[in-house]
């Protein structure tokens, strides 16, 4: 059983799993069993969260340290790498920046592979996270939310992940840009096929009174072109004190950290702020996912 | 309970652990226990020792990896960074370049910290294990003995603490150093405060034959404008055979390592090198340490 | 006891480790144990192999990481290194630059030093889990096999031990290579003066009907001043399903991996292919090693 992303697994696979991290304790389920992780790009709290929690499930792992220090550099392909990773590990995690990276290295091996993330595509054991955060502080079933996503919609991909697993579900979603970071043309296309309605709007303030769940995401320098053009979107779309007066009590404000400057710190102390404990649910998610996978 | 610096700590504090550190076994005290390393500079024995120490309690250890392939360079506050990790593991070992860092993050947690360096501050383990080896090594008390500090005294600000400490017990100190690497005039300040006498010298041979310690230090290339006067104080304060002519039969010379020059290779072979055995009391003081805090 | 290299090892040795391999399982033998791994110049699977055979006899590692992150930045010599990772760690697996390294840090301790390769000297756990691999693919002894060694004979190396060990043995030997890439004189005349007889030709299609093994290696594009020059090389020397044609149906092709052009993927499906299984060999036969050093 491969974890490629979460758009093939089903809302019965998914809830088996949101399930599975609730309940899950810290054992020896894995003694004696390797996990190798491959990041052949750099993402601290997912290898360090996956590393944790095989560490709590009594497994071990073997890491394939940075890709400047890898046969890689060498000129290996990643069919190779696998194939000869497999003989080392009983499970692979990869990360790579490649899109299909994680399918691809499926079909080479017979041990499970997760997707850490592959490039623009996906990164299933966020998306879970995500949904288990959501699931664990709302008192309504998933299917009854409303849930905001705010940010760059165009390039941080994850997001549309979220939107498909949320929709899965029954979620209605908006969608909070600026007009030049819209979700993208063929994002909104495959929405529309699977028969997702969501709203857009520009600015989080006309629906903050109405959302359940407020996902917060980054918003990269590198995409303007200006820096103040930059500077003035930021400030747009940063979170404060201010933004949340409006917000029904049990908002729940979520963000996949590292955050810039897209959350005000003084925001850390609302009853609001859950993207610490959104994090420190990668360990039990990921628990959940190598305890199943396994 | 977090470990910032030896200063806070009282002398019962600081002899619990030495006197755990002497007794501690190999154990499975730590079983199931996950130990964070966050390394932001570099520091090889450091890492190496805690993750010894906590393996040898049958504990597991998570790494950051180096700061080039961390969230950091994404601009993550180190608050940010610890309140994410507090979530994966039950203790944090942090070094930082920053002097501070160490308790900003111990205020930010409810697991405990461990300071493993933070820039020109402290470093509380590096300390302890010192004590430890002077104590092991010496059969007088430490409130009886006559250690001399030498080598950069300006910049290797660990030797502060190591002062402190040592002072606290009683012991006498003398500094010996080139005038331009003195103690800076607010730790001289800070020591007479503290009513902690001292003396300074220019030179080891003077008073060698009354030490019971001779604590050398690195200096810096760094430090100095020029390569030769850096060239002709370097070999001042080279320690080789000839400079343990007059010594005590029972001195203990000491370095925190890693050596370049301040110790001639013929003084390993000597009764008097024993800074091996202090980097190996890493492994030991820091088990105490970890298996007092977690 | 150390690993240093497989020409010290008598015959008896060499069995003694294979058989071991064949038979090891994982288990809890080395629980409590430490290995420390000292990786000068990266070597992914190496280090990854080593680590999990490690944690397959229920051990654990502990890293020094990249140099760059290490003291030896500081200006430390090897000597000094190992001295001090002696007191962390039951063993030490070690990969440096410098011939001669594993053995000259083999004085300096009193752990076992196991040599991962030394610039190009020595890397005994690979000659021995290539053999391990031969053994395993043949029926006949390997004192009646017919081995061929292709590519770059003049700077790989490894290759040479792997010919003095088949040799030890009584397999016969036959070098495939362009003139340029001959195996070097001084390897030739000791050779000589162990007895050992051996065959060059410049193409393998003379030879492969009559192989038991071929042994392909890499061919490095830095050895040739003229691009052209490199790909008319590697192509005369890459290993095709033609290549194949006229070969015995139970020919066993190996490759130390990483590949780049020397194989083509095609003949991953070919019953020849055995590289991938050489590559997991490393496990049970570093098992095996680190088994009877510790």
């Amino acid at each position: 059983m491969d974890i490629i992303n979460t758009k093939e697994m089903s809302k019965d696979d998914i809830v088996a799993v949101l399930d599975r991290a609730a309940e899950i304790e810290p054992s020896d389920a894995l003694d004696g069993d390797v996990l190798a992780l491959l990041f052949f790009e750099p993402s601290t709290r997912t290898r360090m969260s996956f590393d944790t929690a095989m560490k709590r499930l009594g497994g071990d792992t073997v890491d394939m340290g940075s890709v400047e220090s890898s046969s890689v550099k060498k000129g290996e392909t990643l069919a190779d790498t696998v194939r000869v990773v497999e003989g080392y590990a009983d499970a692979i995690v990869l990360r790579h920046p490649r899109e299909g990276a994680a399918r691809l290295a499926a079909e080479f091996v017979d041990v499970p592979v997760i997707n850490a993330g592959d490039g623009a595509g996906h990164h299933p054991t966020q998306t879970l996270l995500d949904l288990y955060t959501v699931r664990d502080n709302v008192a309504a079933a998933l299917g009854d939310l409303h849930v905001g996503i705010m940010g760059d919609l165009k390039y941080g991909r994850t997001v549309h992940s979220l939107a498909f697993a949320l929709a899965k579900f029954g979620a209605r979603i908006t969608f909070v840009s600026p007009p030049s970071l819209r979700v993208p043309e063929n994002v909104r296309t495959e929405l529309g096929r699977a028969g997702i309605e969501f709203k857009e709007v520009d600015g989080v303030d006309d629906v903050i009174d109405t959302l359940d769940v407020l996902y917060a995401t980054r918003i990269q320098k590198e995409r303007f072109p200006d820096e103040k053009e930059y500077e003035k979107v930021a400030g747009e779309y940063r979170v404060t004190p201010e933004t949340l007066e409006t917000a029904r009590d049990d908002l729940v404000l979520m963000h996949p950290l590292p955050r810039v400057d897209e959350i005000a710190p003084d925001v850390d102390e609302t009853r609001h702020a859950k993207y610490f404990e959104q994090a420190h649910n990668g360990v039990p998610v990921r628990m959940a996912v190598l305890d199943m996978v396994m």
